[in-house]
């Protein structure tokens, strides 16, 4: 019997991520100011580092992965591929089904992928201090742990509602020696007028991000970060992807037939998928599925338009999947795809017809994770569980058409810290809420007319 | 440089768990009943499986894997060996560090080690249902995860203060699908006893004990499980020093010259160090060091006498070092190692001076894991913490004396469920409280008299 997991040794893990742009024949539309007029480098300097921003807006295929980001990268990577032999005796699918391992970082998910390279060009550009906000909480865990590793201070707003409700993510963040403040906080003009109206606020991812904008841009020697959405962040995912090419062709797999990741601002997702892109344009059997909750279905749902990254509109506008920047989704348990857009990257493939997307509401997707907690022993997050949801139907369906194909998802996280919407789940208390397509129509009249 | 982590594939995991009694020249002192007359297998017919019953008293060096449960360990054995460089940079020690990673496994400790060839030996006998207690939760959430794997019941008896304080570790047994009770319970006479007296009993791992081991011997199909003390829980822990003792072959070290491990009931320890003993009495630069709370220094301070292994006296007497089986040590965080006991085997390999112990208070404790957590990016169980403390310090030492030194510790598990206690440290309330002596000798007055 073949292996169970499939390891790369540490000369593996790439030298240079992989920019699918290069390989597109349409060009990404450009970000646009508030007021539509194009926006150059420049304009975001006070926000990111230099070199973050030339491989924001970077044409070259391939960039190299800086030595020291490498070698922290070490620490965990190349991450395992895994057989799901024991999902699949479950299933009894003829289907092949792997799964990328990206829960083995120390923070738990995909995110250190890009928050220590992050760390590192803020570090070498002599930034001394990062700030950035987080909602569920991963985004925050990587960054807190990459921002130590390179020597600088971190501050990150958390929605006060998280902050409350998940004390083992902001507690894991302060281990790891970060500055942890309850969103809306008094620092910052945004927190203020938030709580001026409403001081008993609850905060919104929103609200955090202003605050953290804010703080970036009036601070000495600091920048803001982001854990998702932005090229410069799949960008830095594409290792999920190329470390899995390499792994498939160890165990054997000409043509990865359905690859599989979660979407919430697309880019654990985007990671695995695009380096895959290029075998699909050659004609390649290959199927990318892109699995957002119904609750929030940005790319199953929403038009391709130019809207603000924020609910504040602090951000440039960006042509992607939106269901618009005042769209709030009902309380679902994966917050990490509670976001009312997408990376404009996956926005573009999608719309291109290269890449898919489907949707799935909550309990189906904690059906998939326990079956999976318990034949492959790892709990997932609630937002990997969408992923894991769409590869067991791909796998019921070879099973019913007789089909041998070969599945791949990206495990894009662990739900250690997420057993409070388990306990809910196995209580019977999840309520699959009918979508609100009137709350979708009326955040979409206010997007800009570009 | 050389990597960061050293893997083995599938086919390396060992065919056979190694028995240290067959290289030792003295005998293991027989367990004995409470009237001090011999016990035989027969006696723990109703309690245990026959095959575990033949492993507990078995006297052959080698005893095979069964493929059944060398199949479900590669759903994450072999367990990567660590080289902890980026923790070495920190202490500026010329000493090569590694650990043993057993915090990859599906319950997130070495638990599941012995969990699952308990679990299988219990269904080829035929049995239907196990019952077990947990505190802390490691090994319930273990035994949760082999039962459901093998297709028997599982039921937990847990601590009732944890099963409050510790909700995570609940649902996670829950979500493998075990039955979870709070103990003291109205379903046993040693519950209703309790709960007669005090019937807002918080409970103790003792009244667990009690509580699974009267349901196992009075219901149908059913038998009880441990997770440590007993031999043929050390023998299944055999593997991790297997394993390591390969990996640090392929690293280049020809003798690990400080072995380390926490010591609870002793089984995580044990099956790091009990491979590399005949290496030690050959002649070979090995030094052994169990680490324990000074709050509970049963090896360091406790003396080498038959005594039992529960507070309430239905266990076997053992030859073991112990702190008098009624003696209760202060609630410390690290609950796994809140054990008045230790196993039989590692007390006799203590006693005969091949094997060392050291305590430890637990802030130091908590330093050393924020600084592995911060250097290695794993958060540490706090039991773990005693393991990464004495390494710690055998590598200060190393920078002292300028030696070069391999010292290698069981990373016996992660802290993800653990981190109250961690918040509690950061915020400067952990005390480390002075050692009751009194009441160690008031404890010891109560054994009996062999």
């Amino acid at each position: 019997m073949a292996d169970n997991k499939i390891f790369l040794s540490e000369k593996d893990i790439p030298e240079k991520w992989y920019n699918v742009q290069a390989d597109l024949k349409v060009k990404l539309p450009p970000p646009l100011k508030g007021d539509g007029s194009p926006i150059g480098p420049g304009d975001l300097a006070p926000v990111f580092p230099m070199e973050l921003i030339m491989q924001e807006v970077s044409q070259e295929k391939w960039i190299a992965i800086p030595d020291e980001v490498r070698e922290a990268y070490k620490l965990w990577r190349p991450s395992p591929l895994h057989r799901a032999f024991n999902l699949e005796k479950e299933l009894k699918t003829p289907a092949r089904i792997y799964y990328k391992n990206e829960s083995v970082s120390p923070a738990g998910s995909h995110k250190l992928n890009t928050a220590i390279p992050q760390a590192y060009y803020n570090k070498k550009q002599g930034i001394k201090r990062l700030t950035t906000e987080t909602g569920a909480g991963q985004w925050g865990s990587a960054i807190s742990f990459a921002t130590q590793k390179f020597g600088l201070e971190c501050v990150v707003y958390m929605v006060k509602v998280s902050y409350e409700q998940k004390p083992y993510r902001r507690i894991l963040m302060q281990t790891w020696g970060a500055t942890i403040f309850p969103s809306p906080t008094t620092r910052t003009n945004a927190g203020r007028a938030v709580l001026k109206k409403d001081p008993k606020s609850l905060g919104s991812l929103g609200i955090a991000i202003s605050e953290a904008v804010e703080d970036a841009v009036t601070s000495k020697d600091t920048r803001y970060c982001l854990g998702s959405v932005l090229n410069h962040v799949c960008l830095h995912q594409t290792i999920i992807g190329l470390e899995t090419e390499k792994q498939l062709a160890l165990a054997g797999e000409k043509t990865p037939n359905v690859i599989i990741g979660c979407v919430g601002g697309g880019s654990n997702f985007s990671g695995m998928a695009f380096p895959f892109v290029p075998r699909k344009l050659k004609g390649e059997d290959i199927t990318f599925i892109g699995v957002e909750p119904t609750a929030c279905p940005t790319l199953t749902k929403g038009p391709y338009r130019y809207d603000f990254g924020d609910e504040a509109k602090m951000t440039p506008l960006m042509k992607m999947y939106t269901l618009g920047h005042s769209f709030m989704p009902s309380g679902i348990h994966a917050g990490g795809l509670r976001y009312h857009g997408d990376s404009p990257l996956l926005s573009l493939l999608v719309h291109e017809g290269i890449i898919g997307a489907k949707a799935y509401p909550q309990n189906p997707c904690f059906d998939a994770a326990v079956m999976f907690a318990k034949t492959e022993g790892i709990l997932p997050a609630p937002e990997t569980s969408h992923a894991i949801r769409a590869a067991i139907d791909e796998a019921i369906t070879c099973r019913e058409q007789k089909k041998e194909k070969s599945i791949v998802l990206c495990l894009s996280g662990h739900g250690h810290f997420d057993l409070a919407s388990y306990d809910a789940y196995l209580k019977g208390d999840l309520q699959d809420i009918a979508l609100d397509t009137r709350a979708i129509d009326e955040a979409l009249c206010e997007l800009p007319d570009l």
